[in-house]
């Protein structure tokens, strides 16, 4: 049974009897009745009655009305109104487009606007690589999506997709102060996404892709980087794929061991597990192996996706076959990003000594993770009443930063992997332990580490250039008053 | 020759000698080279010599590099540096997005985020239109160009006519507190701008055209305003006409006529000219006469681009035919939105009495206002160092806001006479006179008028629909929160 959280808060106002009881009386019957009080504030006092806001966490939408139900249950209290904490948060948007300028007056606006931005649009049509030095471009990026896999409820469209995608917008400016837009797309045809991004391109520095099914997303992305000069950046593979890197550096740490003596398990290859066996190719394991509905994945199952067979041919070593318990058995590191409760206890006492266990499936992980610390020595989930959570927040914002920062063309796996390190390194050895594998996603310095490792990055694969570089079109000596 | 203005100001950092004239003899280069000095500030003293920056406006570009060499001319006199400042006020963008939640700690995360977000998503998902009350939808405009016509640039293409849209956009922020966002489209065929604007809308509650060429733009407002729920608004063609349209209600109350008395001339057919005639055409001129770059638009011309065969069709009724100058003998209003300097004092000295003069091409008016005035009684220009400017930013605000909050699905002739009606009656009796039929753009009364006008017009009209209308799958009695 889910625990109460904050994503079910109510706000229940109600009058009551002036009792002394009364305050008792409303707080245990909420109690009782499972609910979880944050707030109790007395709003009006009267002589026959007094008028109090209950604010409580329940456990899902229906236990929600269910406390409200118990409190008009009470003898003489009547509830007058309840709200849905985690709606209001969300009525009228949460996010905003803000002037930069000032408007006051009329020379504010010849200058921002007609006619002195006409000299401005000329310098943007002499030269326009300047549009990353006078307008929004220069720190913008469109967050992406068609609606097709958002979050664990599916193919909602487009519009039921917008909140999550302002969610992302609201995020990337908190951690790292990148102005991003939503882009929900009234399409799930390929082409038509790739077009669109494509002609919406101009205003961007960078595109986000985010909640597009599998395996169009790989199309889509693989396209769009060919067709664009700005990078492109799919966050369900590849921000997964950083911070479970970055958190795999941080786990062989804690069990000393080297991953290129690891045999690693993945289970779930589709947009995030596919990135994760990628970017891990990188860092050289001894072997990975790859796991999907069907069993382990092997050239010998003659798979017809592209993407399978991509896999196929460069995991899996020594063509093993069978199930994700064969697939485990003696290995070093499991990490799933696939179903609920596919790996049980047992599975994990026939891994490697010191074994490594990323259950990563939303909201509810291949296994419970107290059972997997029966045999596991490092255990991390994507939840956050847990330790060691994994989540994309450590890994998009500071990267957007850092390719913006680098007026980046394109990604390369090296930023990718230098993102993972920077995360993996704010945790210093002190600090570092089997609980304590990632950064927390509140932690200031994540997002600048990040930013730095993959401009640095950036410029030395030279797919970024410096702020300064020449060919600007900028009057006089402007130049001098930039500062990127 | 053009005025100094603030569309070409700088700051130039000069190092001077400390003598007690140096000031004067640095301001008075300035004004003999025909600078206007806004401001005179010593950054640095020390014993030999002072530095200071000298704020001016300039005429040009040219001129403004003019005045540097001026002073770096001065006995004794270096300049540092030279600074633009419509340049500087464009630098990084004139527009952000901004967060309006909390992201502190994990309760926020939790709610404006997974797994709050889920539960709203899932209401969306429930019913479509809640995308109205949960999202930034309800308070967004996608501004939306092809780069294809702007200002009086031309076709400069996407980037550099993002500092326009980013300009739109925040003045739509300023003056009504709308999201606009812009949308510059890497295309200028009409099908694919038509899909792209489809396919993006889901995240807008309305979509301003802007800078489109015409006869393209016409064709994609139309197929548009078919295809989406959301208002769509071409604004160089009707921001335009209703900002005319209503200040030539307060001209005719000057000079004491009824429009249906009235012969008007419109010349230039492009955008704002056909939405002129079209909006006018409400108001029941006796009769309106539309000139292009060929004369006085007649059906015997056999005009083949269909706007030209519609406006033949619906205007001058008595079938007259020739040149500009033919068409103004005896008219009462001269409306002019096309070229510079293409009507004479002699041309307006053959107007009827009272005879009222729209020069509105930008930068440079179809007639001086100066000689205008010599046989008009009303004047008014697009320009802002003239009295009487007919400036769009007194409509779209206030237009768009009426739009949102009436939750309008569509745009009606109705909507934009009240908005126009409503830019005139801003100006009360008391003020209204020949040299004031329009507000300021910075009179605060101006949007909340306009959207009133059209919010009243759009429900009267059932095109929009009630802020509390049923059908809305929000918990509880979460509806009594939504403030609208």
């Amino acid at each position: 049974m889910p625990v109460p959280g904050p994503g079910y808060s109510i706000t229940v106002r109600v009058e009551a009897p002036p009792s002394t009881t009364a305050a008792g009386d409303l707080t245990s019957a909420v109690g009782r009745a499972g609910g979880v009080i944050t707030a109790f504030d007395v709003v009006e006092s009267h002589a026959d009655r007094i008028v109090v806001d209950i604010t409580c966490n329940a456990r899902s939408a229906d236990h929600a009305n269910d406390l409200a139900e118990v409190l008009s249950g009470l003898p003489g209290v009547r509830v007058r109104k309840i709200s849905d904490r985690t709606f209001l948060v969300h009525l009228g948007g949460k996010i905003e487009v803000g002037s930069r300028v000032a408007l006051n007056n009329r020379d504010d606006l010849s200058r921002a606007y007609t006619p002195g931005v006409a000299r401005v649009c000329t310098a943007i049509a002499e030269n326009p690589e300047d549009a990353r030095r006078l307008t929004v471009k220069r720190n913008a990026v469109a967050v992406v999506t068609d609606g097709s896999a958002v979050l664990g409820l599916g193919n909602i469209g487009p519009e039921a997709a917008l909140p999550v995608m302002e969610g992302k917008a609201a995020l990337f400016k908190k951690f790292a102060g990148v102005n991003a837009w939503p882009v929900c797309l009234d399409t799930q045809d390929t082409e038509e996404i790739i077009r669109a991004v494509e002609l919406i391109a101009p205003v961007y520095g960078g595109i986000n892709l985010e909640d597009i099914a599998a395996p169009r997303c790989f199309e889509i992305e693989a396209r769009l980087r060919e067709k664009l000069d700005i990078p492109v950046f799919h966050d369900d593979q590849h921000g997964t794929a950083i911070v479970v890197v970055g958190a795999l550096r941080n786990a062989l740490r804690v069990v000393d061991k080297d991953i290129t003596d690891c045999r690693i398990v993945v289970c779930g290859v589709g947009a995030a597990g596919s990135a994760i066996i990628r970017l891990l190719q990188h860092k050289a394991p001894a072997d990975i192996i790859a796991v999907d509905v069907d069993g382990i994945v092997h050239e010998g199952r003659g798979d017809t996706d592209r993407n399978l067979q991509s896999i196929a041919a460069s995991t899996n070593k020594e063509g093993r076959t069978g199930t994700l318990a064969d697939a485990v058995r003696g290995a070093d590191v499991f990490i799933g990003v696939s179903a609920p409760n596919l790996l049980s206890a047992d599975d994990v006492a026939t891994m490697n000594d010191d074994a490594i266990v990323f259950a990563l499936a939303n909201p509810d992980p291949e296994i419970d993770p107290l059972d997997a610390q029966k045999h596991a020595k490092v255990v991390a989930t994507g939840r956050s009443d847990y330790p060691n959570q994994i989540n994309n927040v450590l890994a998009f914002p500071g990267f957007f930063r850092g390719l913006l920062d680098a007026h980046a063309h394109q990604i390369t796996d090296d930023m990718m992997i230098a993102a993972a390190n920077a995360i993996a390194d704010v945790v210093d050895g002190e600090r570092l332990n089997a609980s304590f594998i990632v950064p927390s996603v509140f932690d200031s310095a994540v997002s600048p580490a990040v930013a730095d490792a993959v401009k640095k990055a950036a410029l030395a694969a030279k797919v970024g250039e410096p702020a300064h570089a020449g060919g600007s079109s900028l009057p006089w000596s402007m130049a001098e008053d930039i500062d990127f």
